[in-house]
């Protein structure tokens, strides 16, 4: 199933379950009963974390063209919520810096409270996947040295275009980042160095997360800059595509 | 004025108001009016924040004893709301690390939506200011070269106990940190490199800082490690004093 936010006709916000038939229908976020059909407007980013917990260089080949050692444990960073946008949203460029680039990253929304988790119970906690586009100052990265102010710009978090629910083996879907058409990322996410299991385990060992909560689970190589008018789209496998515009 | 959160007699949560006479009164948070005078059971954090922004090295003395360069601009990192305890609350001791430190910081507490403010108006977004413990694992720090794990651990920032809403210069007010009640830190905020309203401007230029968000300011030199069994508690003048105890 694929679950998400919108707005349908008539202006209002709602949150809309997909069924393998195709079409739309509300859907009552607290017990996932169903309503009636809906046609939709506009999608809206499909959730809003508490936090978003991300993970660098967690992609072998991503490592390698950044000139970096293969870490032995996850690397964190956060991303505020403050940051995150819905598909077809527009990317601001600050002007703060002068090479933004795009990253296609497989997020995690988890879906339960929890705290130390193993890895082997994980599933448990994760509601779905959803595509998340890591945007990235890469000038105040190296600059700063802590990745923040980088990763934190308003709009540098979009993410969608639903979740998927029914994923079965997260660790087996073809990951890829499109600029203006043009195949930049191709990846497997079955390069990922942590698996999904491992990071929620990891993390929740760290940190309480949430229903909500997004963990971005790094980029495989291929990273580069968008500039404005640019339109970029991540897309994964048995998910969707997330598309968004650099804005001009 | 002092406005907090707390539990009452009877265990139910008020926000409360503090006078210059003395006592407490009941406080309606959104229209600040006051309600009848009321006794407190126990205080909580004052505030718990969609995001807490934090500077690193924003004392001239703490650059130094960590060995670092004075940055030109703020080094920006965050911490989760899941870190956030209030007065009294036991900081937990994760097994992962074997040196956690206190940190004294005055945090400012953002009182509305705030985007693009200029350091001469940042006093209009300020709702006050409180203590925060920047608590930190110095070990997975140095490991990991990105702040957030050693900094994110559930207990690891203590704020309170209640913001101080009529501080007139918040850069002239005395900062100490006492462990087991011996002065480990003493320092004052006209020692900060950027001030407050720098601050504000700097990290709303990157982000939307919306009411109840925190910065911690950065910590001045004295930084040092606490035992299980600890009591550590941070002053800041005009404002009050933030106990912790480390669990055993």
């Amino acid at each position: 199933m694929k679950m998400g936010k919108a707005i349908g006709k008539g202006g209002k916000v709602v949150t809309f379950a997909s069924l393998e038939g195709g079409g739309f229908r509300a859907c009552d976020p607290d017990t996932c009963t169903m309503g009636e059909e809906i046609e939709i407007e506009r999608f809206l980013a499909p959730v809003q974390p508490s936090k978003i917990i991300a993970v660098g260089l967690n992609y072998r080949d991503h490592a390698r063209e950044m000139g970096l050692e293969l870490p032995g444990e996850p690397i964190l960073f956060m991303k505020p919520a403050t940051a995150v946008i819905g598909p077809f949203e527009e990317i601001r460029y600050p002007s703060q810096s002068s090479r933004v680039d795009y990253e296609a990253e497989l997020a995690v929304v988890i879906g339960t409270t929890c705290r130390n988790v193993r890895a082997s119970r994980a599933k448990d906690c994760i509601l779905g996947y959803t595509c998340l586009n890591d945007v990235t100052a890469r000038d105040l990265q190296a600059k700063d040295g802590q990745w923040t102010r980088a990763k934190s710009f308003d709009t540098f978090a979009p993410i969608g275009p639903w979740i998927a629910t029914d994923i079965e083996d997260p660790h087996a879907l073809s990951i890829t980042a499109r600029l203006n058409g043009e195949v930049k990322q191709s990846s497997n996410t079955s390069n990922l160095i942590f698996s999904v299991f491992e990071l929620v385990e990891f993390i929740s060992s760290v940190m309480t997360l949430k229903p909500g909560d997004v963990i971005a689970t790094g980029t495989p190589s291929g990273v580069g800059p968008m500039l404005p008018g640019d339109e970029i789209a991540i897309e994964i496998e048995g998910i969707g595509v997330l598309n968004n515009r650099v804005s001009s």
